[in-house]
C-alpha cells in the first residue's frame, strides 16, 4: 500500500521532514509505504539541502491540496496565510492534515477542527507544541482516562535560553537578548517569544486538549520577560527560586458546580522553587508537567524546536495517519474478513536481537582499591592498567589509616574485558589488599 | 456502542482500574462506552474497596477469557502463572488483551505476540513499564520514525528510593533497606528489586520496542545495588556524581555492517554526573531517557508504580483498543460509507471553556519595593496588605543605599485582585518610591 504525501513548505522543518522520508533504514518499516508525491514551495530557484525530482516540486500549492491522488497534506509553511486557507481547502478535499502551525491552530482551531470533523479527516499537530517532545499524543491517548488538573510548561526555548543565561551570568535582559540574537537563538524581531505570545499559542492548544474544550486565545493572560532584571533573578536565587516563563492551564479550584469547566490559562514569568521538576529545565529545552487523577505528576522533557526534532513529530503524525488508513483499507480488502492490525500498535517483529557480551562493552569505570600505604603504589596501578590498554582519567587517594590507603580510580572509555583483566592482575599484586567496589560511569 | 471488559485480578491495580471505570466524569467520554462485564478473583470472600455487583464476580477465570461476549481481557494478576496461560487462551479466543505483567511479557513475549499476530488481536502493555508514565505508546507512535540509539531508564522505584536515601542520609544499604521494608517501599523479599531483576524485565521490553527485535532475557546483563556502600556514594558525590541503578539498552556503537542489530542491554548501578537529566530523578520516581535521530534526547518522568498511575496506563490501553474497535465497527455500519474517526485522535469538542479573569487567580506573589529607609516602613507595608486580605509569608530588606531601602515580599496564596488593590494603595504612600517588579510564584 502506498500513501501519498503532499508537502507544503520546504523551509527548516520541511527539509527535516524530507530527510526522514528519504532515509527510512532502521526506522519504522511503514515509512517505506509513504511516497513524497508533491512538494509545494514559494520559489523554484532556491538552493535546497535535499534532492527532490524536479517534476515533484511546484509553486502551485493549491494544486497539491486539491490533487485527488494526495492522501495526507503536510503544512509546514507556518504563519496564518496562506497556511490556514490551504489547510481548510485540503480538508474540504478530504485530505488528512499534519501541521506544525501553532499560530494557525491556536487562532483558527475551531474552524479547522469543525471542518475536519465534517469531512471525516484527521488534523494532527504534535509538532505545533514543544517540537519533538511527545505531548499532544500522550494527552490524547496515553493519559486519556485521567481527569487533568493542570498543565504547566516551559514551552518557549528562546526565553528559557535567555533566563538560563541571566541566571548563570547575572547579566541583564537586553544584553543577553542581543547576544542571543547574534547567536541565532532569538529572532531579529523577538516579540512573539519574549512577550510570551508564542507560549500563549501553545498553552491554548494544550489546554484545549487537556480540558476538552475550545479556548479563546484573547482570554489567555500573557506577560513576557522583558521586565525581568538581574536583581530579581539574584533575589529569587537567594530565596531558593529560579525564574522561568511558565505557561499554565489549570482547572480553576474555585470553580463551582455550575462552572465545572472554568479554567485559568496564563503565561507569565514565575518564581519556581529549585526543587521543582521544571526548575532544572535549562537553555533551549522545553518541558511539560501534567498533573491529573489518578496519574499524579508526569513530565515530558526534550528539545522544543529545531529541524530534526520538529520533523520527528511531523513524520510520526504522518505515520500515525498512514497506520489508520492501512487498517481502514485493509478491512475492505482482506480476503478473510479479519481486520488488519494497526502496524504501529502491533508487535510483529520476529527476529532476535544480538546482544553483545558485557566483556565487549566500552565504558568508563569507577573503582576503589585498598592498598598498602607506601610510595609507588599508584605507579604500580597505573602501569598495570596501561599494560591492559586501560587509560585513566583520574587517580585520587581518598583516605589513609592503619597503613592502608584508599585509592579511587576513574577510567576513560575502556573495553570491559581489558579492565577486568587488569583488575585480576592488580588483585594479586602483593601491595594490594582488596577492591571493595567497581562501578560503571554513564557515557 | 459498548465494549465489554473482562478483568482478571482485583488487587491494587485491578481495584484502581475499577475505580476509574466507575467514575467517568471529566475523563474521556469514550470511557462511558466500556462495560465492566466480568471480574475474576481468587476468592469471593475478600473485603473489597470497590462495589461490584456480585453476579459479575467469579473465581472461574477461564470462563472470562473464553466468554464470547468479552471484547477486551485485562490481566492484572501478575506473576507467570496462571497469568500467561490466561493471556494465551484469551488471545486464542480472539480477545484483545491489556496487561501490566512485565515478568510475563519479558519472558513469554515471543509466544504472546506471535499468537496475537495470528489471531489479529492487540496486546497492549503500557502499565508493564514505569507505571503510569507514557513510554510504550510514545515509542510505538510519537517517536516511531526515529532511529533509536539508546534507552536509559530509572525503572525501579524501590532501588531509586533506597539510593536516594543513602545519598541524602549517608546511611548504609542494609539499614535503609530495612527501613524501606518497614515503610512499605520494599517487599519482604526484596530480591527482584534490589538485584535488578525487575529492571531487567523492563529494559528487555523497552529494548524490544525501541530496536524492533526480540530480546532473550537471559542475555540481559544484570547487577543489583546490594554492594553499594555509603563510602562509594560519598566519593561519587565528591567527584560530581550520584549513583543510580540504570537500565540501559543501546545500539552497539562497535556493531559492524554484518551485525547492525547488535545491542547492549544491561542493568547496573552507575555513576551519573550531577548535571545529567537522570541525576535529579529521586525517591520512587521513574524516568526514561530516549536518544535517537533526529529527535535528540527526550525524557519521560513520573510515578513508576502505585495503584492510580498503573491503573491510568491500564485503562488508557483499554480505551485505545476501544477506539480502534469503534472505527472498525463503524466502517461497516456507517450508512454513508465514510469511516468513523478514531475518537481519541479526532478533536470533536464544540463548547468553549470559561476562562477566569486574572484578577480571580489565587497565587503567591513576589514583589520588590523601593522605599525610604526609616523605621516603620515594613509595618506600613504589612498593614496595607493586611487591610486587603493579603497574608505575607516573608518580608526581607535586601539592600539599602542613598536613604532608599529595597524590600522583597513573598505572599501566601492570595487573590490577585486583592493583591493588586493593595499595591495601588502602597504605590501612593508617601514613603514608597517605586515597585520595580511583581512576579507570581508557582503553586
Amino acid at each position: 500500500m502506498t500513501f501519498k504525501v503532499g508537502l507544503l513548505g520546504l523551509g527548516t522543518v520541511g527539509t527535516g521532514t524530507v530527510e526522514i522520508l528519504q532515509d527510512p533504514a532502521q526506522r519504522h518499516p511503514l515509512l517505506q509505504e509513504l511516497e513524497l508525491y508533491r512538494v509545494g514551495v514559494r520559489s523554484l530557484d532556491k538552493l535546497r539541502k535535499v534532492d527532490i525530482p524536479p517534476e515533484r516540486i511546484t509553486t502551485d500549492l493549491e494544486a497539491i491540496v486539491t490533487d485527488p491522488e494526495v492522501d495526507i497534506v503536510v503544512e509546514v509553511i507556518g504563519g496564518l496565510e496562506p497556511a490556514c486557507s490551504l489547510i481548510l481547502k485540503a480538508i474540504a478535499h478530504g485530505k488528512h492534515v499534519v501541521t506544525a502551525n501553532k499560530a494557525a491552530i491556536a487562532r483558527f482551531g475551531a474552524e479547522i477542527f469543525t471542518a475536519a470533523e465534517e469531512a471525516g479527516v484527521y488534523v494532527l499537530l504534535e509538532a505545533a507544541v514543544a517540537g519533538g517532545i511527545p505531548v499532544i499524543e500522550p494527552l490524547k491517548q496515553s493519559l486519556c482516562v485521567n481527569r487533568i488538573h493542570a498543565v504547566t510548561g516551559i514551552v518557549n526555548g528562546t526565553t528559557n535560553y535567555i533566563l538560563t543565561r541571566m541566571q548563570a551570568e547575572g547579566g541583564d535582559f537586553d544584553d543577553i537578548l542581543a547576544d542571543a540574537q547574534r547567536l541565532g537563538y532569538a529572532e531579529a524581531d523577538p516579540t512573539a517569544d519574549v512577550d510570551g505570545l508564542d507560549a500563549a499559542d501553545k498553552i491554548a492548544i494544550l489546554a484545549s486538549l487537556a480540558f476538552a474544550g475550545r479556548i479563546k486565545l484573547s482570554e489567555v493572560y500573557c506577560e513576557g520577560i522583558r521586565q525581568i532584571s538581574a536583581t530579581d533573578i539574584a533575589y529569587a536565587d537567594k530565596l531558593g527560586f529560579v525564574i522561568k516563563l511558565l505557561a499554565i492551564a489549570k482547572r480553576d479550584p474555585q470553580a463551582s458546580v455550575d462552572t465545572p469547566h472554568q479554567l485559568q490559562v496564563r503565561v507569565h514569568p514565575t518564581l519556581v522553587p529549585k526543587s521543582h521538576p521544571l526548575a532544572s529545565v535549562n537553555d533551549v529545552y522545553n518541558a511539560i508537567l501534567i498533573e491529573g487523577s489518578p496519574i499524579g505528576q508526569v513530565m515530558f522533557f526534550g528539545p522544543g524546536a529545531g529541524a530534526g526534532p520538529t520533523a520527528s513529530a511531523v513524520v510520526s503524525d504522518i505515520l500515525n495517519i498512514a497506520a489508520i488508513l492501512k487498517v481502514e483499507r485493509g478491512v475492505s480488502t482482506q480476503a478473510n474478513g479479519k481486520p488488519l492490525l494497526d502496524p504501529l500498535l502491533a508487535c510483529s517483529h520476529q527476529h532476535y536481537c544480538t546482544i553483545a557480551p558485557i566483556s565487549e562493552l566500552t565504558t568508563r569505570f569507577y573503582a576503589r582499591f585498598h592498598t598498602q600505604d607506601y610510595p609507588g603504589v599508584i605507579g604500580k596501578l597505573g602501569t598495570c592498567f596501561g599494560e591492559h590498554n586501560v587509560s585513566l582519567e583520574s587517580v585520587v587517594q581518598m583516605n589513609s589509616q592503619n597503613n592502608l590507603a584508599e585509592i579511587v580510580v576513574i577510567t576513560h572509555d575502556v573495553r570491559e574485558g581489558n579492565f577486568r583483566a587488569a583488575l585480576d592482575e592488580i588483585r594479586n599484586l602483593p601491595s594490594f589488599d582488596s577492591i571493595p567496589s567497581v562501578l560503571r560511569v554513564v557515557q
